[in-house]
């Protein structure tokens, strides 16, 4: 039998596909021809099987799918520890939302979203979620570094640099998706900020328009309890029924946060199909709670992972969300089977590529699918022994394990090094700005 | 005025001493002679003042005290991620002491500890209160590692590979304090493993040992609810109660966990001066629950940070346990200024210091201590820009950015490479027991 040309054998010590669910594969390849994945079989058959143009040999790796990262703010990485220990209202109002007014731009979006992105990228992200404003600048950003993203067309009802009311938000950032219309890799949401920040009409016309141009909603909710206590006054009820009652709540509705939720609120979020991005570390660091993950896993809905911005993480890496995800569900649930780590696994993956309406793209190594890939060395000898590949990954490995990441099948980090920018421009991007946002 | 000779001088561009409290200096230098902190003071000034036989500069770098953990089982690093997303007593009754049962001895412990302890000061910790059994053997690895450390004289009721009974626990201890007795790293504590495995005659006896010899006593306690249920059954009384009456509480107590804390026993603890070893990643992980550290602090207690044993972690790293605690603290008391950085790394560094009663050596880098340092590197682009450095030890860095450790003055890792041992000596420790508890 003649060989089949392909354009890259990845031969690996494991391999965990994702789906089928909880499989770890030992000593299997991945063959992948025109970006996608062809098949996942083991090494000598995959020798036999295929002609590779390329050979990639990872004896010492766990691979997985490359990683969702399904909430971020990617420019705040410029705001990564401006301001620390503050509850979230303060750490807004007081540092943040200040110093977004003084500087943010394009100029401050493009260079923090490539800072951020290629903080990503060699983390083993592979694909972002992101909302910020001027989202031309991060599509510009994600474009050059070949990150899988789909940005936010935020919509928030105060003036800021970028747009002067809802509707010019809304206007901008369908002008940028149309610009980006035929992009394999940049994708666009609607990201009306939060329920707090945004008008019953503005609301309507985002339902409608996500009908209109099948686009997901992606929007923080319930992340605290003033918020609720807020909505109650001002509108009679929670902010997730007033959403639900406004025709927001769907399968493309991705709940950021999620954290303050009664039965009657994880109800409608599990009648109406929707999908949570459950941020661990930022919800714990401005104290605002904990999300009920096993509830709302147990409720069928899919629960990714996502980082938040720099600026109140401060880093954007989701094996560290996962690691938390997992202890943070053991203490809250009372139970040290919650979250076992290929569950911790599949929501920074496959719950995130749901989430985003991408789950026949990515997510998980199914033949067919995008080769979005990320590779984990595990010869440190502080990582040592291995007696179970997927606990490694959560509960031992962390992001600087991360040694190789592909997306559509090509490289963007080989052995550490990100190939599509160098250290010492990311170093200057970054000194520049802290020399600016310090004074 | 002529140069007063030292051995090292290391500039920082950072320093982030301890004490005093809450500081952290810019383009300071540490002198060090005879392997104690002679001064601390500006570069320029430093190089004025002192003529050294070797000066280090880290000039993208923090420095910091060496990190002190408070409770850890080094041996167990032979089975990280042996068995996870188990509670306590099903992970310790169906995979932990069957194991240490057919496994443990003094090849195993020495190896363990040799491992454990590469890993600690490849992570900047430079102290470690360990409990485990065989101390012999754990004393001979971190002498040749040149780790400081404080060995428990481990005592439980049931017989083991080890010793017969608690008075042969006690005995061979002992003796190999008495074989320690004039090493300046090698320091030891009495180690009753818990209340519910040590008899109300054994803790008498250890209490008047304690006295005799002054040392401290290293104890799990209120790990679960369990726990307490049991001793209120067998004894009418919480443990603390029990330990109490024992007359073991006092300032040398070391009570590691103290998860579940009515108010009476926080009363009791910071009456006695007792001092707390929290380990959030262990009790988070088990699903034991968590500490109540405000409500400790806030009474006075010093609270050290412990890894725990590899096998309930999986990682012995003080710096994840810094994140952990500080973002654990901040979600349970509801306070996003709860254990802000600095108090963070006071827990990981001065806390266990004074629990061991070493704060007048070591746990801070006021002159007249001996010069135990971590120093991290603040270059790395996923880690920029900086705005305050505390903030970035804890929720940005993390232990791969720890590149030099000296312990009394002197190096034991540099940019990154241990100097006691190699990565292939440590890569076949691990890949030998690996094999064995495989099978």
């Amino acid at each position: 039998m003649t060989p089949t040309p392909v354009d890259l054998l990845i031969e690996a010590r494991y391999i965990i596909p994702v789906e089928p669910r909880d499989t770890t594969l030992e000593h299997h390849a991945i063959a992948i021809r025109n970006g996608r994945i062809e098949a996942l079989l083991p090494i000598e058959q995959a020798r036999n099987r295929f002609a590779a143009t390329e050979t990639v040999s990872l004896p010492d790796h766990i691979l997985t799918p490359g990683l969702v990262n399904l909430h971020c703010h990617a420019a705040m990485s410029l705001m990564r520890g401006l301001a620390d220990d503050l509850p979230l209202m303060r750490w807004l109002q007081e540092a943040i939302w200040p110093a977004e007014a003084r500087h943010a731009s394009p100029a401050f979006v493009r260079d923090g979203s490539l800072l951020a992105g290629a903080e990503m990228l060699r983390g083993g992200i592979t694909t972002c979620n992101d909302m910020y404003f001027f989202p031309q600048a991060t599509a510009e950003a994600f474009d050059r570094l070949g990150l899988r993203a789909v940005l936010g067309i935020t919509v928030i009802e105060f003036p800021s640099q970028y747009a002067s009311d809802a509707d010019d938000y809304l206007a901008k950032g369908l002008a940028t998706r149309e610009a980006w219309r035929d992009d394999p890799l940049i994708h666009f949401a609607l990201a009306p900020h939060a329920p707090y920040t945004v008008s019953d009409r503005s609301f309507e016309r985002i339902g409608t328009l996500a009908e209109e141009l099948e686009l997901p909603i992606h929007i923080h909710i319930h992340e605290t309890s003033d918020e609720i206590e807020a909505s109650l006054r001002e509108h009679g009820k929670r902010p997730i029924q007033r959403l639900d009652e406004l025709g927001l709540l769907g399968p493309n509705l991705i709940g950021v946060h999620a954290v303050h939720l009664d039965k009657g609120d994880i109800e409608r979020l599990a009648r109406q199909g929707c999908t949570i991005a459950h941020c661990p570390v930022s919800n714990m660091k401005l104290a605002s709670g904990s999300a009920p993950i096993k509830a709302l896993l147990d409720a069928g809905l899919a629960v990714g992972l996502g980082s938040d911005g720099a600026a109140s993480n401060n880093r954007l890496d989701l094996w560290r969300e996962m690691h938390h995800a997992s202890l943070l569900a053991k203490l809250t649930s009372q139970d040290a089977s919650a979250v076992p780590a290929h569950e911790a696994l599949r929501m920074a993956t496959l719950h995130g590529a749901r989430a985003l309406g991408l789950e026949a793209t990515i997510g998980s190594l199914l033949p067919g699918k995008a080769a979005d890939l990320c590779a984990m060395r595990i010869d440190a000898p502080d990582t040592l022994p291995l007696y179970e590949a997927a606990s490694h990954l959560i509960y031992v490995l962390g992001r600087h394990a991360v040694s190789d990441v592909w997306i559509n099948g090509q490289p963007r980090l080989r052995d550490g090094e990100l190939l599509q920018i160098s250290n010492t421009e990311l170093l200057s991007i970054a000194r520049l700005w802290q020399n600016k946002l310090r004074q």
